[in-house]
Formats: C-alpha cells, sequence, structure tokens
C-alpha cells in the first residue's frame, strides 16, 4: 500500500477501506507517513469527505493508535458528555452530581486546560481542600460508592488524533466535519466511554456558528457513535450568548450549587435537565429521556442532587461547608460594575469577548504555564432579551487588581443594546436521538 | 502574512494575490514554508484552480526563485520549443536546423535527463565527435553566426519548481493543470525565452490521455505566456502511437536527418512543419504561420536545411560524413523482427511499452546513473491504420545482445491487429494561437 496512492483515491472521491484507514492513522502515528502527505489527505477529504462507515473506521483507529481507559471496574453503564466549547459553560459541575444521584456512573477524566477559565479540576479546585489525587484503584472505589469521582487525564490517549490536530491548525483543514467528528469521537471512547451524550454548541460564541453545520456535525458523531458500539445522542444548543451567568472558576461553581438546588439560572438548568436526561436514559436508569427528566427534577427538588455532590466533595477531600456558605469560596478582592451607556434591550452579547474578559482578569490560561486565578472572572446581569436601564449594571467584574479599564471596554463592546424589544433565543435547536 | 490564511484562502475558493503567490514561492523556496502546508495548498490548488493572473504570478514567482539565462547576447527573437513528452519524439532535432535555416536563432539548453530515450544531447552525441563542451560566450557567438547551437543545461534553475514537482509527486497533486502549466512554463521562461511553441501532447502515450485535458494544458501554457510577455502558441498532436518510425539514440538522428532531406515518416514531417511554421511566425521571419510554412518546405527542398545541420554538427566537432553515410553512427550487432502473428490491421500501439522496450534495450536511462546505449533502439515497421500479412514484421529491434525475448513480448502486446479496415488517427487536433 502507497500513501499516494490513498491521497489520490480519496482525492478522486472513492471510499477508502478499512484496511486502507488502519495504514494510514497507524502509520502517521509511527511517523511513517509524513506531515505532507498527511496534509494533503486532510485537503482532500476537507473536499471529498468520508462517508459514515470511513469516519467510524477513521475514529476507531485513532481510538487504537495509543492507550485506551479500561473502565470495566466500574458498574454499570459509562456515559460520558461532551460540549463542543463555548464560554461559560458549567454544566459539567451540574450534571455530575446530578445524574449520579439516580445511579448512573459518572467517571470524570479531566484535563486542565487553556481557555477562558480552567477545565472541570481547575473549578473544582476553588473548593477548599479538594483534590484530584487518586490513583485508578481508588477512584474506580469512589466511583462504584459514590457514582461519581474526577481524576486528571492521564495515559497517552489518542496520539494520532494530537498530531493530526496540530496538522489541521496549520494547513487549513480543521474545518472538515468529518475530522472534527472523528477527533472528538476517538477522546470519548479511547477515555473508556460506553455511551455519549453531545452537547453541540452553535451561534456566535461556537465553534460551529450556523445550525445547519451543528447539526451536520451532531449527526456525524451520533452516526460514528453508533455504528462502533456506542449508544450516542445530541443536544444542538444555543451559544450566540454565554450559558448561564457565572463565566469564572469559583464563580462557577457557586453557580453549579444554585443550579442543584434548582436556584441556578433558568438556561443552564434547562441545558442540564436535556443532556442529564439523556445520559440518565443511556445509563439505563429510566425507560426514556422524559421520564428520567421527571427523576431529575425530583432529585433536585428533594435535596438528593445537591447531596450527592457534598459526598463527591467531601470523598476527595473538599470542605462541603461551601455548599452552604458560598462565601468560604475563593473571593475576589475588588468588584467593579459594567454600566448600561444607554436604555433599551440587550440584543446580542459575543460570547468570546466575554470570555476574553474572564481571562484577562486571570480566570484562564493563556499559555500551559499560566496560573489560575480561581477567585476572578465576570457575572451577567442582563441577557439577550432583557431590558436595561441607563446606568444600570450588564456585568459584575470580580478582580483583584483594580486597573480593570480594557476589561470593562471589552465587556461593553461585547453588548449590543438595541431600542426595540428583543426576543430571547431558543436554548436547544434540535436533537438527534439514537436509532 | 500567514501561509494558513492563505491556504484556507485558496481553500475557500478565493484569489491569490502576486503578493501572498510571492511570499508562499520565496517562503517554500528558502524552507520557511514547510512541505506540510505546501502540500494542503497544493491541493486547495487542485480542487479550487487558479484564474489566469494568478497562474502567471506563480510561474513568474517560480522563474525568480532561482537563475535566470540571459540570453541577450544573442541577436532576434529567442523561440523555444517545449513537448509535453511522448514516444519517439525527434521533433527537437529536426526543428532546431530547420527553423534555423531560416534565420531564426535556436539556443538550445538540454539535459540528459531520464527517460525511453536519451535527451537531445544525448542523441547528439552519437554523432562521432560532437560534443557540447563550449562556454557561454562560444554559445552565443555559435548561435549568432550559425543560427543554431546546443549547450548542457547549468545554474539553478526554478528550484521552487524542482522542490514543488518531487512533493506533488508524492501528495497526489501532480494532475493539477495550474500546477503542470506553471511548472513547464517557468522553466522555459527562466532558460530566456522570448517567445514558445508548445507541443501538447494527447492519447495513450502522454500525459494528458484525453483531449479535453490537452487542450485546457495547452489554452492554460498560452494565457500565461501571453499574460507574462512571452508571445506563446500551441499544437495538439497526437500520442496515441509514438511519433515517426525511430525509438533511440543513433537511431532518431538518422530519422531526423531522412527528414531535414524530406523523405521522413510523413506524421513526423508535417508536426515539424507545424510547430516550426509557428516558431518562424513567433521569431520574426514570416508574417503569418501559413507563409513560414511555405518557406519551411523551401528549405528542404532545396537542401538548406540539411545544410544547417551539417554547419551546426560541424561547429561543435561533429562527424558531417554521417549525414550521407549513416552507417557511420554507432550500429547495432544485432536486428530481430517482430512478426505479427495474424494478418489484418494495426488499430492501437501502445506508446508507453514501445519506450520500454527501447529502454530495456539500454537506449534510455531508468536511473541517473545508468549508462545509454546509443545504437539500440526500435523501428516501427507498421503503424495504426497499416494492413499487415502474418508473419510480416512489425517492429525491427536493434539490440547489443541476443536475447531479447522480453523486448519482443513487450512489442507483441504493445500491438493490436484486428480484422476490420483501421483509419489512421488525425495528427494533430488542435492549436490555440496567439491573440
Amino acid at each position: 500500500m502507497r500513501m499516494v496512492d490513498l491521497i489520490e483515491k480519496k482525492r478522486d472521491g472513492k471510499e477508502l477501506s478499512k484496511a486502507e484507514i488502519d495504514f494510514i492513522i497507524s502509520g502517521y502515528t509511527k511517523g511513517e507517513i509524513p506531515d505532507y502527505q498527511m496534509s494533503a489527505l486532510a485537503m482532500a477529504i476537507f473536499f471529498q469527505d468520508m462517508k459514515p462507515e470511513e469516519r467510524a473506521n477513521l475514529t476507531m483507529a485513532m481510538v487504537e493508535s495509543g492507550d485506551r481507559i479500561d473502565l470495566s471496574a466500574i458498574e454499570g453503564i459509562k456515559v460520558d458528555k461532551h460540549s463542543t466549547g463555548g464560554v461559560g459553560d458549567t454544566t459539567t459541575l451540574v450534571l455530575a452530581p446530578l445524574v449520579a444521584a439516580l445511579g448512573v456512573p459518572v467517571a470524570k477524566m479531566s484535563g486542565r486546560g487553556l481557555g477562558h477559565t480552567g477545565g472541570t479540576i481547575d473549578k473544582l479546585e476553588s473548593v477548599p481542600g479538594f483534590h484530584v489525587e487518586i490513583d485508578n484503584q481508588q477512584f474506580n472505589e469512589l466511583v462504584n460508592k459514590n457514582k461519581v469521582a474526577v481524576v486528571g487525564q492521564s495515559g497517552n490517549l489518542t496520539p494520532a488524533d494530537k498530531k493530526l490536530y496540530a496538522l489541521r491548525d496549520v494547513t487549513g483543514t480543521v474545518n472538515s466535519i468529518t475530522l472534527i467528528a472523528s477527533s472528538i469521537m476517538s477522546k470519548k471512547i479511547a477515555s473508556g466511554a460506553d455511551a455519549i451524550v453531545l452537547d453541540v454548541k452553535t451561534g456566535s460564541g461556537a465553534f460551529m456558528k450556523d445550525l445547519e453545520h451543528a447539526r451536520e456535525l451532531a449527526q456525524a458523531m451520533v452516526d460514528i457513535g453508533n455504528n462502533v458500539g456506542r449508544k450516542t445522542m445530541a443536544v444542538i444548543s444555543d451559544m450566540s450568548q454565554p450559558l448561564g451567568f457565572a463565566v469564572g472558576n469559583a464563580l462557577e461553581v457557586r453557580e453549579a450549587i444554585d443550579t442543584l438546588r434548582g436556584e441556578g439560572p433558568k438556561d443552564l438548568e434547562e441545558l442540564c435537565l436535556a443532556l442529564g436526561s439523556y445520559m440518565v436514559y443511556l445509563g439505563g436508569k429510566a425507560d426514556s429521556p422524559e421520564s428520567a427528566r421527571a427523576q431529575l427534577e425530583e432529585v433536585i427538588r428533594n435535596g438528593k442532587a445537591l447531596e450527592t455532590f457534598k459526598t463527591f466533595l467531601s470523598a476527595q477531600g473538599g470542605d462541603t461547608s461551601i455548599v452552604d456558605d458560598p462565601s468560604k469560596l475563593p473571593q475576589a478582592k475588588y468588584t467593579f460594575e459594567v454600566e448600561a451607556a444607554t436604555a433599551g434591550h440587550v440584543s446580542a452579547i459575543q460570547a468570546d469577548r466575554i470570555g476574553t474578559a474572564a481571562m484577562l482578569l486571570g480566570a484562564g490560561r493563556a499559555t500551559k504555564e499560566s496560573t489560575i486565578d480561581l477567585a476572578v472572572g465576570v457575572m451577567l446581569r442582563k441577557k439577550i432579551g432583557d431590558s436595561v436601564k441607563q446606568g444600570e449594571s450588564l456585568v459584575t467584574i470580580f478582580s483583584n487588581r483594580e486597573d480593570v479599564k480594557e476589561v470593562k471596554d471589552i465587556i461593553t463592546d461585547a453588548y449590543k443594546i438595541v431600542s426595540e424589544a428583543v426576543e430571547a433565543p431558543p436554548l436547544i435547536y434540535d436533537e438527534v436521538r439514537v436509532k
């Protein structure tokens, strides 16, 4: 088999066989196939795309390129959730204890990563004492006992994907549904997921700016999952503005607690119920997503969700008193209000700018070496559709430094206020259910 | 400027500016732009193609990537001819003295190259004493005096094209009209041509198998030439079978002499007259290609063409007595006939197989280190449309070894003989004249 022939085959719109895809991915991982051939193939895939079977084979070839996490010691169906990213996405913090409260095992492996705020582990570390210094056996035991635990990512998962992703980034081949879908799905499968729930974001703050492409990506990932024996469902949700109110680490933990208590932002709660009902359904703890949803609402109402959160924190050394007294979470020294220059109605909030504002305050990492300030961030006071008076606060800034002029300017720029009334955007655009 | 942005621009079907193309080619030549970005761009060009202006800019950027031959010391309009390759193409040997006889300067720079037979210099070296060991000044003087001289290629011409060509070969991006056309034209322009006549081959033995693509390539090259101030014309000629009868070095020299005398194969003569009339016209020695043709026929008839060939050979040390006594050219020890197994009519001759047969006999170079046997090769006795009796010779093999079984088998396979009458294919399919 010669790589150049396979590039030409794909270039001419033909299907690659499983053996051919395995040859490509294994050769690329080992360095036998050079970057310049892989980038030409990636561009050919961009134009000619891949059939569902090719996508499934590509995904599994990437899974097989490295280590795979073995979760077999954990009882039950391990359901993982993935979001395609956005700003102020607190869903993981809410969903983990929420579905665990219904007996769905949540064996969460998380990285720290770069971004507007820290990763799930960073956020949880704003709880005094909380740590992820547990070994695999402890991790498995904790999930079996409490149905939820979080640990740092370990092992060399999907090296082919890491290498290909870096290559795509510099060769104009990021925007291929096939390559995006197989990248995401390979990571989830290598992490040991039995079933997967996807939250595909769409809108100005998302990677997929328009609904059509978001729907295409969701369908592609659901097809891959189901073709490789992992039941997969997807929700397409709005990211035309940040989700919830909080963007920051401790601020999001606090918002998650509010939501688990039934007192969180309505959009965050609604999305958590939608994703959670799929997780509970795929986890085999409900006959339908609809009955799962009723159960989720019940564990919020009766306090079991919040109780599970406390058990989870406590098992990993966390001080559970923060749940009832959030002032024990890291607190920023200063708060500032970003005031509306004119009265009117909020018609747009550029989510990526809000994220940048949080990042500039110190909530996220720009490079691997950056230190995160867990206390800082922003709280949105107004969202799309809200009416606002002149001088009223749009956003509260939580900062550890006094000079926040640049941050204020960015936030002011991110808001668009118009005179006519504006309707809030829908939260969930579509769903792709398992066949 | 970032290469990744330019890749995405082309990927999305937009036009690249001259500054952008210069950035790409100069960066790639210097090694600042890596192969993996260049191959992704090449694949994007394969799918999205380039507009005429982009093609012209790409060509000139490749010209400027290396040395350029300065032919300004040579009087007159230097017209170069290029053929897209085929089997048994003796046109250069005929055309050089033919158009020189009418005062068009032929400053031929030639390589040795790999192929079924040697390059022009190898072929000419079958004339005893002939050599190309002349310096630039001597070369210029010879062309000014005799209107024709041949020298080995020197200088680092179009390094960008060399690098890109090698990359295209392994990344499935050879078959792009834009990339083929700019590669050919950049080499001609860097070699100092003022005007260019192109012979684009089509048919089973050519790179462009079908007429449509050959026409597209011819038009692309003519447009590039005229857009960068080099008058360019093209002929699209048949390569569904070898041109002329001879495939081999000394054999082709002999065939060229026959043709200059008006006694050569009709197809070879006709193509030389077609290409030659464009060369003479673009060289400013005739008012139209039609009147140029009449002049060319005249110098063949009155012996001036052959006389010019002798003067040319003699000026570079060649023994001109071979012209009247071709037995002084290198002679193969053995000849063998490939006989027709059945009577009928020749309906196809796979040119590439005939080329392979000549190569196996030792007429060409498989690697740079191979030594060429100037005496060996094949002479076709039957061409498409000819009728043949059982046992009649299809091809004569000229060999320096006795065992030619494999060569015979290849030639037998290359011929297709059918019972019904067959019409000979047209020689010239189309022409693209300067606007």
